[in-house]
């Protein structure tokens, strides 16, 4: 596995190896790699000829008041994990090379930036949409795969890749959970024992919710049921929300039940403050069968 | 000359070319072509393999109140140009598919955008940002070719491409002017032959500016002179600015001379409103000689 660290290298190999036909497909990842990354680099390493995986805690999808400084940061086993993997190209950028002291270029998704998780952290897919547009135009990739778990992210990431014109697929893949049904997260490394085990009640809470939601209950009832039982546990500090949200607009359903929804599929998704970790999840609930 | 209208199309057809190897040099423009955009075209046709010219009048780059809907149009003489020329592809899309309903992703490039002319046209240079990202995206170019006649318009994309890393060398060409100094510009069309006549003391008070900052003179002096000069002349219905700026900055030099300032250059420039023309012209001071 080659290992880049300069944007100048990494932009004039991406060049050399379209220039040779060959396709490139690209992970971006903050590191702390878990099981669902390494499930987009395996379906990356199908797809394309040449893989590329990006290392790099954005500071400016970070809120003041969040966790940049502590996010997880484990060089040695992610080069382990990703050379295991027979990945091409690890590409791990500094910080003062990707945002120099003049920065000035920002990129924002209008609308789909401020619901949902954006609604709490302003300015978070703001600093998203401009680390992956600069991301892409050093990598080049012809394909970029993104998890969904970040729901929000790929809905974003997809917006602005469309109204830019990046000529880019974008790929989303299921989210990888742990065997209680957690979702794997780089943030999980927050939890102690108890909240761990906690944890687990998020997905249990989306998994009956979209019972209720098939069963033709009321989009009311199933937000109220949701937001009840997380509620519930006492090592839940905050829920920011836990609801039900059209796919691609990102708009809450208020009323309603799937009798009279007429989209294909709906959101349900949660976020929640447990300890020291701001956790997500979500489900994409498929109306068409 | 190959006369592409579909985004796709141009976008397979930039692929292609690239995989072939071969350079691509890109000169966008708003169309209602003259003497300045073809020096761009020729030189652009001597740096590289495959010469594209867009012809977009991009709307979210006018403000309310401009001139959009009556900014001059004229596809059949641009055609005949464009095909004297030798151009390769011209890039010609509709609003529609620039612009779809949903539209939401727009670029800024902070600070400068504010200065100069983006003090009197609020979300212009957003317009501009957004519209070149795209159009780069898009055509895929090596080389992009501009006028200095829009001097910040240069400052605000070299920024932008360098902050999110588009891999294209950005070219700036000299203005073109007319016979008596008058800088080319498509607005010129606006002027009745009294304000035509008046155009040319614009030129006219940036060169005897130049002389004055080169002998010494206090750039308080200067601007004084400038301001002076212009509001003389009745036609000119409004004086946005006429000053000297920091070449990269676009600051406004507020005090001092050449014997104090520590830049190799700086730049003297104007805006006004004469009839119904908003009209801009600068001169870079070398100070290098």
């Amino acid at each position: 596995m080659e290992i880049i660290r300069s944007i100048r290298a990494m932009q004039e190999t991406a060049r050399n190896i379209k220039e040779r036909g060959l396709t490139i497909g690209f992970v971006p990842t903050m590191g702390a790699l878990h099981q669902g990354h390494l499930s987009l680099i395996k379906r990356c390493k199908e797809e394309n000829h040449v893989t590329v995986v990006s290392i790099f805690v954005n500071p400016i999808q970070f809120g003041p008041s969040e966790d940049y400084t502590r996010y997880p940061r484990d060089m040695e086993g992610d080069i382990e994990k990703l050379s295991a993997l027979e990945v091409d190209i690890l590409f791990f950028p500094e910080v003062k090379d990707i945002y120099p002291d003049d920065y000035k270029t920002y990129i924002t998704v209008e609308d789909l930036s401020g619901k949902m998780c954006g609604a709490f952290r302003p300015g978070h897919f703001r600093g998203v949409a401009t680390v992956v547009a600069k991301l892409f135009n050093i990598v080049k990739p012809d394909r970029a795969y993104f998890g969904q778990k970040d729901y929000q992210q790929t809905v974003v990431i997809r917006k602005m890749v469309e109204d830019l014109n990046f000529d880019v697929d974008i790929v989303v893949c299921p989210t990888i959970r742990e065997r209680d049904g957690l979702a794997m997260s780089s943030r999980n490394l927050y939890l102690n024992e108890d909240e761990r085990r906690a944890a687990t009640l998020i997905y249990q809470v989306l998994k009956r919710a979209e019972e209720m939601v098939l069963s033709g209950e009321s989009f009311d009832k199933v937000r109220d049921f949701m937001n009840k039982t997380l509620s519930a546990e006492p090592l839940i500090r905050e829920i920011q929300y836990a609801s039900l949200f059209h796919p691609e607009r990102l708009e809450e359903l208020s009323t309603g039940n799937i009798s009279v929804y007429k989209e294909d599929s709906l959101i349900l998704a949660a976020a929640v403050i447990l300890g020291n970790a701001r956790l997500i999840d979500n489900i994409v609930v498929d109306l068409t069968k």
